[in-house]
């Protein structure tokens, strides 16, 4: 261990994650593409200087030789960038941009004044810096050019990261160490930091950052902090990335002095004109605001009677008059226990369908829950005709383990993305979408993330908003070969994609949901029943008892909520997926799936097949022992063990508990679980990460 | 700023500060000293392996090329390394260690079977790994090595690190990020982190690290605790530091379910008894506890009518059936407001000097207040005469600006360290010492401290606990060489010296102190008056008016806890000296100093000229530019901007605070403050970091 965290052995002090997936170790010689200069003529222009400064780089340190950057064509084999304005080579090629939105990029392999060239151009230099990130990540990942024409466009306007980081540096649901924002130093110092942060997201397309929690603090709209954020957008603007933030509806009253924060109080209006135009003033591409009202204690119109729309369309007309957005949240439930959570979204918000303002987008989470690690897409995304949604996953993995635990989320999202909202018509959940958000799981580690593996999250967010349908198994592939070589990208795949399944297995297999201990969500806690309020008790979501166990969501009308096609298949036992049958119905102990097996049989073999999931992982891990370098191998194996340890911890946890209601015996065959039901009753973590509120 | 952080350049990469001091560069070539192999039979022992090590990479990296670890001598300019009893060779030079204490190490230049030899040796084999950092030391600073045997022994057995981190790895005063302590993933998964703070520690010869925070938290003394304290402690071990807890005193009711904490209590002596020894079992060689009570709402014997004495006996007597010392702090004031707060410690602990058992230790703060920028010597180094006592300096700058001021603190040690407890006598405070503890500094951020010079404070905790009387030049000096290079050294040791003094003026000249803002301490807040408690407010303790300012410690009784030399110096205003002046005198604003200037003239100019020294280091610095790698020196550059405008602020705010006070005008020639004092007042901070009671 001595020898990686020394001085002189550079090359393995590197592979400690910071680089994430821009590693650009130098290419075995087999795939060296022979690239004798670029030229980049205006080469300080807005994106093109972030672009050829990274090529450069990146080139030189994978070719092994010195490549220069300048304004003449010179030599055969020159890499031409820029937009037709910026460069007369290009200007020349006369390359019909106007199919593709601003952002595409076009890659062309050609000749100018006979010389054989690689051009990298688009309609916006911000696509010229999309392009050249594309092409070093080809380069990296061992794939050859195209021998004709590439183009490729965003699928979404909106691709961003939501940052549940507070101005304290702590970072709610962050497992990644403190929160990347400095802002006690802010505006004065930056952190360099910063501009790596910046070069990740651009390289997979990330376009907007909200800066701040959802659980929003006013004080980050006070003049000194939009001195703060100016900075931050100041050194994220080069590479094509907005800054947002979050803004908490009462800020006119804590931050005005105003006796309201009424949405149709014309001084509260006026206040957020003009804190809209003060931020403007200082940054003038702000993005907007996301808002987190009437939900879990934060203020919003319904403290005075107004609706959702209306305290959107307050804030938006503020917003419109700069050009700025609104992503108001869809993550609602108010202070009386409903009958059924899952469905307070849609009730909320299917009725104020058509009544935002244009530049309102509501931001609906994949599920109807809580990012649980399977849940149905929501129902909001079939029934929000008229109203632009933009939906948020979580990056970060509150429910799936922390960092320690690898969980791929790719194959998660993947699922939401495709899946049709209306079962007979052809509309997918993709279809209906702006954009994506991911909650970010950031943080100041030096590996960025927490755990290696879980950069893949990030990378996956930013390729999957640019291209839905790419699928998470070439995502991860992609991932795979930049981060830990080509030589191993196939092991590492196959424990990614199955990495996800085995987290459901081994917390809440059949569709089980929200089982998990309170407050942090460290670990089981399916017997708890005594918290402020009836939905926020993993009983009130498993509903298990002496007779049976899952949520009758036909009964308590949910299911409506959904396209009449998934009415029918997902509201009977029979034909609903194994896999969502306890989310959606409440069905006795011994009823016999497809297998042969009762419930009771089939969840006891699916936490096991959980915790041996994560076995084979390991076993898969320490097989490329050798092939990744030893720091990255170490830490990932540890990191495995103690999810292994996790993973059992859930099985043995959740099985007697379940016993303690059904009565019924450990199907033969099976470990008994390790420790008695009070035993994991018992466990009490009051520290564990993430938990903002208590920390 | 873009090439600084690319993978490519890794060499630039490298100097982000996380090496420390030993960063082993490549020497030129007129100092490169011919080392041929390196000698160390049994290299797996206890300390030796670590030494070996450290010694091939270190030289490898310094000479630039391969050098071998052998058993056997076979060439010429060997290292020969290790005790007499685990080296035959070193075992027939029969060096005499008999006079040294067995963390003393020995070099000796001389000839082993007709071979030219360097030996390092010592009685025991963590001298052998101390004199193996001395070793590198020595050549990466360029100095030659010795001709003739030298030997170098620690003054105090007690060099301690003591951390203020939370179990959530919150820091109080910490300005560097999170706690390196990651308490949940321990102890299955060890930061490889804590090895290269266990390499930096020793080699500077701290030999105990306090892991937790004063403000002390029961649960660190769970079961699961103690194995994640053990993790820790086994991979600190083999670099020769000890473990220590802070143990709070109500851990008895918190994690015993006892009814009471009283410390005569038979049950409670027993609880604390079975819960060390249960330490023990798990972790052989700790230390033992670090206690805070009856301070600041901790716990502690007066709960129960008990003294500091029987208090920390009952601790101490379970501890000593270990071999464990108990550290008792004298920072305590009670709930009531006190004539002065400087005379509380001095009056808790004169009255028990002598009942403590032989393991317990009193920390003493070095001044009688709290780490201000300048106090006297505590009262109590000269009073406890049969007591032992630990000196407790403050290396994290919660009143020092935090980690963007520059502010080296071995002067302001050396100052203590130096001063005579008796006039006529020669006893100084060094002499009344078992060792000293210093507040860490430590925390997750990539450079360790959070601001590159804040490394040197660390550095000079080691050294100056190693040999108090090595002097602040000194230290600063080789601390400069190592982190910076021989060539800019004397610049930066001329940045060093003057820097704490600037503090002094620009945040309370004269001996004013405690003036800052309220609760995270961050900025100016002379005029804060409307605190829970008296003496909490700065008003308290600067005792301004409209005739005069300072606080009377000689109408308070305060000076009577000094030796009768130093009641006569201090004891009137002409003799005391003019930076304490204000500590123990209150003066007209009209008091005439030597200078011929009144006490309210040189106030403006030594707050002017704090300002101005800090545009005089700002100079300095940016002189080095290009002669220091680009990424520290931009780092450093912004920061020391950040300190010139902070240091006006406490300048701009102080003046027409006092002019308030005093009503008079702003003496000729100075520049008028920038703003009005309402518009100081107003600032408002709550996100200031270190304050973990708030943040």
């Amino acid at each position: 261990m001595l020898m990686l965290t020394v001085a002189a052995s550079s090359s393995l002090l590197a592979e400690d994650g910071y680089e994430l997936w821009m590693r650009y170790r130098l290419l075995p010689k087999s795939k060296r593409v022979a690239i004798s200069q670029i030229v980049c003529p205006n080469p300080t222009d807005r994106h093109l200087k972030e672009a050829h400064s990274e090529l450069k780089t990146g080139l030189e340190s994978m070719l092994g030789y010195s490549v220069k950057v300048g304004d003449k064509l010179t030599k055969q084999d020159g890499l031409v960038i820029g937009t037709a304005l910026s460069n007369e080579f290009i200007a020349g090629l006369n390359v019909d941009l106007r199919p593709f939105n601003d952002e595409a990029f076009v890659y062309l392999p050609t000749t100018i004044n006979g010389k054989r060239v690689h051009v990298i151009t688009g309609q916006d230099q911000l696509g010229v810096l999309y392009g050249a990130f594309w092409f070093l990540r080809q380069l990296q990942s061992g794939k050859p050019l195209p021998n004709k024409r590439y183009y490729s466009a965003p699928r979404y306007k909106l691709r961003l990261l939501n940052h549940w980081d507070n101005l304290n540096r702590s970072v709610e649901r962050g497992y990644a160490g403190q929160s990347i924002w400095d802002w006690h130093k802010l505006p004065d110092y930056v952190d360099p930091r910063i501009i790596d942060y910046a070069r990740a997201n651009a390289s997979i397309g990330i376009n907007g950052t909200v800066l701040t929690n959802v659980n929003a603090n006013a004080m980050v709209l006070r003049a000194d902090y939009i001195q703060k954020t100016k900075a931050v957008a100041d050194t994220l603007r080069p590479y094509g990335i907005k800054v947002y933030l979050t803004a908490r509806f009462s800020a006119p009253i804590e931050l005005g002095g105003l006796k309201t924060a009424d949405p149709l109080d014309p001084q509260v209006q006026q206040w957020w004109k003009d804190k809209v135009a003060e931020i403007y003033r200082e940054i003038h591409d702000f993005g907007g605001f996301v808002v987190k009202a009437n939900s879990e204690g934060q203020p919003g119109p319904q403290n005075y009677g107004r609706s959702h729309a209306e305290g959107a369309n307050m804030i938006a007309d503020a917003l419109a008059l700069e050009g700025g957005i609104l992503m108001w949240r869809a993550f609602v439930y108010d202070d009386k226990t409903p009958v059924d959570r899952a469905a307070q979204a849609y009730n909320e918000f299917k009725p104020l369908d058509g009544k935002f303002r244009s530049n309102v987008i509501v931001q609906v989470k994949n599920g109807p829950i809580d990012f649980q690690p399977r849940e149905p897409f929501s129902p909001l995304f079939g029934a929000l005709d008229k109203t632009p949604a933009l939906m948020e996953v979580q990056v970060t993995k509150e429910y799936l383990g922390f960092a320690t635990h690898l969980a791929y989320l790719g194959t998660m999202w993947q699922e939401a993305l495709a899946s049709p909202t209306r079962l007979r018509g052809k509309e997918k959940v993709l279809d209906t979408l702006t954009g994506i958000a991911g909650v970010s799981n950031i943080g100041s580690d030096r590996n960025w993330c927490g755990s290696h593996f879980d950069q893949a999250n990030w990378y996956a967010l930013g390729r999957l908003a640019w291209e839905p349908t790419l699928g998470a198994t070439k995502v991860a592939d992609e991932w795979a070969r930049l981060t830990f070589g080509t030589a191993v990208a196939k092991p590492v795949v196959s424990m990614m994609i199955r990495s996800r399944e085995a987290v459901v297995d081994y917390t809440g297999p059949l569709g089980l949901t929200h089982l998990m201990a309170t407050g942090h969500h460290y670990g089981p806690g399916p017997w708890v029943d005594n918290l402020g309020r009836a939905d926020w008790n993993p009983v009130y979501f498993h509903r298990g008892d002496r007779d049976g166990i899952g949520f009758d969501r036909v009964g308590a009308g949910t299911l409506k909520q959904y396209a009449p096609g998934w009415r029918e298949i997902w509201g009977k036992p029979e034909t609903a997926p194994e896999n969502l049958l306890l989310w959606f119905h409440h069905v006795p102990w011994s009823y016999r799936l497809l297998s042969g097996k009762t419930v009771w049989e089939e969840m006891v073999a699916r936490y096991t097949h959980g915790v041996s999931e994560v076995a084979t992982m390991r076993a898969e891990w320490a097989k490329l022992k050798g092939k990744i370098d030893a720091s990255r191998h170490l830490q990932i194996s540890e990191f495995l063990k103690i999810q292994e340890k996790e993973a059992k911890w859930w099985r043995d946890a959740s099985i007697p508990y379940w016993q303690s209601l059904n009565g019924l015996p450990l199907p033969k065959g099976f470990d008994v679980p390790e420790h008695s039901l009070d035993y994991y009753k018992s466990i009490f973590h009051p520290y564990a990460p993430g938990n903002t509120h208590t920390g």
